[in-house]
């Protein structure tokens, strides 16, 4: 294209969905001339009013042609092959230097692959986890770019302008190469389904097994959210469990005990399984939904199987908090686990304080704990269960100790805090049940194994 | 090629290392006549002086010449990219209608591909799980075949005569289309992975919180082995418990607990956390797998990090046998569960009765628990768990309950219990914490929610 076409807008932000439009706000309220388009007229036409330094193109073409160049093209579009299908569309239309960047959750190895073909034509891409849902998109969320770091350096400015700050600094960064900035997302939701997870069973043991009210739990959410575990799913949390439906029922009881899980957090799984990196927590909050599904083979197994409940004693609300404190603490360490040996396989040299510090506002996962994992002397080589600024959280061990043994009592699944028991007990077993397993392995199959007290591979006629 | 130059080696064996070694012996001794051939001019002259109605051949063109039409090549080399490399090298050699067997460990969408390549040139294809490890091969092994169904007619017989026989009936068959031969074997090993941490994690009760000696404890498998539990893997396990080293110690007290993880088991992983099945005792015996090889770690962790261990009340020994007995079948529950849900989403037609069969002896996790399930009404409509014929197993729940719970206290890592134990408790629970997820996710996401009352997607400002 000539340079007389060379149009006035600083960012084209392309998909004007539910996240787009809120991106869109952000974007003008910062008063970041912005070109919006969408492939659909009516959300183009629900833009058509946005006051501010925008304009609502009709074509792909006109905005293309309304930015400056050289050009940062957001897209904000569902993930997968509607992503492909843009960028064939736009690679014609754009010239080399120009930016193209991916927004939605799309799987790192998509994105490693976009990379590579939008480098063949010179132009940079950049995969970019965006957290924090609608409200986080409208006020400030958090980005974590990974990708071209040159084109990092033309968007960087812009993007950070539209991010969530706190404490002076802003939650938005470059991750580094390739689809590292999607795979950090993907991560993040694998802790937030920890998390969620861990704060319903919570949630349930408050009102099952303490027999709170809605309102006491609430108020017990409150007392937490002001102390270690301050956080804004704690926040929200307290609000969520005291809200009333029309007949001052408490709403949460009317909700179904069904939730789906999409890709992200499947995807977390999978790569946690084909890295060999312990996941149990995140695990067992994917395994809850998947049992959610099956809820009319629940209510048929509620009535069939035999189930000897026993009540042991009530934790304190004290206990319950260093319980819920400990394992949010192992959730992170977990997902920084998974993450931390996916930069080392792919190489990608990912700052992990540094990433807590883009997650600390604007995401959901945001919290108190994380500021104190940017402060703390972590990098990631050894689990953060091992670094040492955080022994007051592993004093909740005989909390969660005690709150799992009940739970498997009284006959409640609460498979994210067992998980979380899992991973502490699994770091700290000097040795492991598995020796028999090599034992029995080279009993039935020869696999030879190794000893205590000598080099080498070893086989014996059992 | 000419009829001229047809052979009359009724069976081509390609691949002579441990497990195609004991594969060929046992053809011979079953008066097979059967051409062997190796890439490996080692493993050739190894098996020169072998008697019996075989040929060891020179060249692959030798070999292919030798055998009677239409050719039956059974494959039992490494699996991955040896397998393609081979049948690139066979494909210009063979004619329409001859079958190509591949009995390695091969991840099944790979054998898919290969199904349908071998298909396009007319040949047929199986791929084949083999279970039983070097002494099943050598004596009769259980023999899974999925792929082509006309090559299973060609191939079946023959194989049929080197398998295990159990109870009248050989332990050997044709699963369904295209992969799932080495699917089934997958989750087979799924099975056995999940089993193996069962059986160690028991040892470990017995001989750390019970007290018992490793002769004692022999005798406590022993006795087990004669009852619901009476299976090949319990059969050794008290074998190998009282073997001695030279200084009479203990051998498994000098055995390294550090096991590492196969294809297999890491894919069955995979693959459930991708089909969203439930199998948490597949993934705590990985898991334990993967944290067995952070030694150093785990040293570092018994070292530092606080556990405040109590002794609970000991389990009796017949409590123990029956939170053995329930978790293993809830293994086989898992494994048949993944394996059923599989059959659905690609469409294969899976007799899971009839798997339960072919499982019934020569594979390593053969046990009565398999008669049972052949015997049973099960289809897998339902997860094993469900079906009726298991009451006396269920009746085991507050045994297991109580295992896991002392377990938590006790700071013992017993994933693979605690698995069990969340699987049944999950299908057990007719409202989940889960729909304090969907509230929490409506609040910070606009997600939506179901509601109990009402059908409809619902949206609250919180």
């Amino acid at each position: 294209m000539s340079p007389e076409r060379e149009g006035r807008y600083r960012l084209g932000l392309l998909g004007l969905g539910v996240m787009g439009s809120a991106l869109a706000r952000n974007l003008i309220r910062r008063e970041i001339p912005t070109a919006l388009y969408s492939v659909s007229q009516k959300e183009r036409e629900a833009h058509s009013l946005l006051e501010g330094p925008c304009v609502v193109c009709g074509t792909i073409g006109e905005f293309v042609g309304a930015l400056e160049r050289p050009r940062k093209i957001f897209l904000m579009i569902l993930a997968g092959e509607p992503v492909d299908e843009m960028i064939q569309t736009l690679l014609p239309l754009l010239d080399p230097g120009d930016v193209l960047m991916d927004g939605g959750n799309s799987h790192y190895r998509d994105t490693e692959r976009r990379c590579r073909l939008c480098r063949e034509k010179g132009i940079g891409y950049l995969g970019i986890g965006v957290s924090g849902g609608e409200k986080g998109a409208l006020t400030g969320p958090s980005l974590m770019a990974g990708g071209d770091r040159c084109a990092w350096e033309q968007a960087g400015p812009l993007l950070t302008q539209i991010a969530a700050f706190h404490r002076g600094k802003p939650c938005c960064g470059y991750v580094a190469e390739g689809g590292s900035g999607h795979y950090v997302k993907m991560a993040h939701n694998g802790i937030e389904y920890a998390i969620l997870e861990l704060i319903a069973e919570t949630v349930c043991y408050l009102r099952g097994e303490a027999g709170l009210s809605p309102d006491q739990t609430g108020a017990v959410l409150e007392r937490w959210n002001r102390g270690v575990l301050g956080s804004y799913l704690m926040e929200i949390s307290a609000r969520v469990i005291r809200k009333r439906d029309g007949d001052q029922t408490p709403l949460v009881d009317r909700i179904l005990d069904v939730a789906g899980q999409k890709g992200t957090g499947r995807w977390s799984e999978e790569e946690a399984a084909a890295r060999g990196v312990p996941t149990p927590s995140i695990y067992g909050a994917l395994m809850a939904r998947n049992l959610s599904g099956q809820n009319m083979l629940r209510e048929e197994g509620a009535a069939a199987f035999p189930c000897t409940a026993q009540k042991g004693p009530l934790l304190t609300e004290e206990e319950l908090e260093q319980a819920l404190s400990l394992a949010v603490f192992l959730a992170y360490s977990q997902g920084f686990e998974l993450i931390a040996r996916a930069g080392k396989e792919e190489g990608w040299r990912i700052n992990l304080r540094g990433l807590a510090g883009i997650w600390g506002d604007g995401c959901i996962i945001r919290g108190r704990i994380l500021d104190r994992i940017s402060e703390s002397g972590f990098t990631g080589e050894k689990p953060l269960l091992f670094e040492p600024a955080f022994s007051d959280l592993r004093s909740g061990e005989a909390a969660l100790r005690r709150l799992t043994s009940a739970a498997a009592l009284a006959g409640d699944c609460f498979p994210a805090f067992g998980g979380a028991l899992f991973y502490y007990d699994g770091y700290r077993t000097g040795r492991m049940p598995v020796f028999f397993i090599q034992a029995l392995r080279d009993c039935f199959g020869a696999h030879t194994y190794r000893r205590t007290d000598r080099e080498g591979s070893f086989h014996t006629e059992w």
